[in-house]
């Protein structure tokens, strides 16, 4: 098997024990890329010559960190001190920042070395959308806003990838890519050096192609309670599947996908039953979108000084207020939302995990759309911790996932479970 | 009288109608660094050619926007792309960013010009504290950690100057200094390209030596309402004197502080009552303390990672949780922050604003110390909007301030609210 086959975690086991160089793994992604990607398109910037050094001298030294020798993608909105970050921006093209993202910085001290920039929402907020292409079928979107880390780790052209979440950014790319990502429980990474759109929003999630991956990074960015989880046992899991207040925009697929890993959760031995949310819970989507727009406002406040009417219609809106996002407004978002997350964190005395939707149905077709972010914002501004696990194909032949929420900063428990359901509800394996 | 004592929006008008340059309004104040920064010690870096080359280009050019012509003081932590952004940390020595953050590209699209950069606090978190000594008695405390900023707008060595505040970094050294200071609403002001300590608590905020000058920049940042701000009658305000949950913290001078601006306001014809926070507001300091211990941790992981045993203990500490801060005391923190800003808010059916102390007393004496939060952070962590007024003189001669809050998202308000008060308030004068 050509190593960029390998998920991270069988990869980085390789490298410790010495069956595997950095360097071929890195040769082996790069060779995939020049394969695939003049058609999937999913890397704004790549340095081949530069991902082979720093591998070659990960390669001479001994394995410290989780990720040692792992090559990684980050999505363009994130600073990289060597490489440009473009924000997918006409007023970004070739901007070098002087130092990394945090997010970058953890990873890069941890072992990984940056393979490329890869392609965004401008942003990741609107305006241009990524070139990239859905590897499955190209022509669907790979989802947005993180298009280019969810299809690149998809097509094996990268084991792991960091992607952004402000409404549904990063769990939905996963479910259209048919792979698995972690948006982490808000504040348990720095956002130190990504473009910022909403502060109360904004998390940085990562990408991988099995459980143990986003393990593997989880442990990089030391997530709390890590080294106190026990292995969890599918018998003793009490499910509580949750369609949510936005279950009319479940197409078939979606309905399928979260019947699906009832069905096997249960065969498997799982407690499961139904999560009926409070109405209170009907207005969250709303007031994300009220905290994106109001923020937002603030956010591109800079860009539409500085830029003036080349801003892209989008962003001037926002700072503009054309929405007309009122300061009552906002605080009834702010305290819808806290509200919530309290109400959600206290079902956990008699559930586990809540299982939902991941993405309305398949990978739209055409790159004109993202897909929507329904099933996501909610649990971005409860700011909980999500887990994507593939789960069925679609009628089009295309992944269907779903995904696990736990209360906040349980993140370590969540990848735990996580790690005990996905063998059952991604059936089919890869 | 020289301009460098011109107040900010003293300064504007006069630039505006062509009765002052900028670049005569910037040689005065760099006249006055010179003179006086030897021994006050605010600035860590000022290029003095480069702010005159900029106020000649400036007074080239029509006079657009609100803060034309006028420089600015920038705290440390905060990236400047035309000058070292340093930290006060011997990892960041002479690092520089190759953008502006937000605020200081706001201002500088507004027609301001970055006169250096401020002493501060190490990374405004702890560690190294600045050299910066109290204008008002060379051997006492500025405060901090907006420790220069607030120096040099006092000593009338730049009229404005961004500061932070994540417990009471910005309100403290107003009082301490005599001065006028707005922490805005958290969410008003981008924080990016501002070193990060606590996501939930982190806010920019500016000092000035009026209620006008704030608001000028208040105007340049957009906040919202200002437009349909109407001038305010003292006679007509009910003002809510609050002693805090942590009025045994109060020095006399802090006290006496409290009572002349509660009589001062009275004789001027305000509806002054005592104000007595419900039970809950009491754990509000030590939930600002959890998150900026919890925060902290994920923010200065990658400056563990990278300087080891070097990174000042401190931040080591908070990285390696040595407070034992669990997920549960975040949660809570997070949970008890919402609570009360939702139940601060309510308040202001019946009252228009309230008064509390800025700080427990007068600026300490030695530069071991910063002074006590203690009257800030709680209102930090509800993230209401504070603005800072000069009220006394304490025992010491030192200058004592009270500060305004109103709810969150009322800025513009508290701004009109402060330009009604300030007189009466401040009845010293400048």
């Amino acid at each position: 098997m050509e190593p960029c086959y390998l998920s991270a975690a069988a990869a980085a086991a390789r490298i410790r024990d010495r069956t595997l160089t950095s360097e071929a793994l890195v040769r082996s992604c790069l060779e995939r890329i020049e394969a695939r990607d003049p058609e999937v398109r999913a890397w704004s910037y790549v340095d081949s010559r530069h991902a082979i050094a720093q591998a070659r001298e990960l390669d001479k030294r001994p394995a410290e960190g989780p990720l040692h020798g792992l090559p990684f993608g980050v999505k363009d909105v994130i600073d990289t001190l060597d490489m440009p970050t473009g924000q997918n921006s006409p007023h970004y093209v070739n901007h070098r920042p002087s130092k990394d993202a945090a997010c970058v910085a953890v990873v890069r001290e941890s072992g990984a070395l940056i393979l490329g920039k890869t392609d965004t929402v401008e942003f990741a907020a609107g305006g241009r959308k990524a070139l990239t292409r859905n590897p499955h079928k190209l022509a669907h979107t790979p989802g947005g806003s993180s298009s280019g880390s969810g299809a690149a780790v998809a097509d094996f052209m990268v084991p792991l990838a960091f992607g952004t979440q402000t409404g549904g950014s990063h769990i939905r790319p996963a479910s259209f890519n048919g792979i698995y990502a972690l948006k982490p429980t808000w504040g348990a990474v720095s956002r130190e050096g990504a473009k910022m759109l909403s502060a109360y929003c904004d998390t940085i999630g990562w990408y991988g192609r099995c459980v143990a991956d986003l393990a593997l990074v989880a442990q990089a960015f030391r997530l709390r309670d890590l080294a106190a989880q026990q292995p969890v046992n599918v018998r003793a899991l009490r499910v509580a599947m949750c369609r949510t207040p936005y279950w009319h925009k479940a197409e078939p697929a979606a309905q399928q996908a979260l019947a699906a890993a009832a069905e096997r959760l249960e065969r498997a031995g799982a407690r499961i039953h139904d999560l009926e949310l409070p109405a209170a819970f009907d207005g969250l989507n709303d007031a994300q979108r009220t905290l994106m727009l109001g923020e937002g406002g603030t956010a591109f406040l800079p860009e539409l000084l500085a830029h003036g009417e080349r801003l892209h219609q989008e962003f001037r809106d926002m700072v503009e207020n054309r929405q007309a996002i009122s300061a009552p407004m906002m605080v009834a978002a702010y305290d819808l939302a806290a509200e919530c997350a309290r109400s959600f964190d206290a079902l956990f005395g008699e559930i586990d995990v809540v299982v939902a939707p991941a993405a309305p149905g398949e990978a739209p077709q055409g790159l004109h759309t993202t897909g929507e972010w329904v099933f996501n914002a909610m649990f971005t501004i409860m700011h909980v911790p999500c887990l994507a696990i593939p789960c069925i194909r679609g009628p089009q032949g295309l992944p269907v996932g779903i995904q696990l929420a736990g209360p906040r900063f349980s993140d370590a428990r969540l990848l735990a479970i996580g790690a005990a359901v996905a063998p059952v509800i991604d059936a089919d394996g890869r």
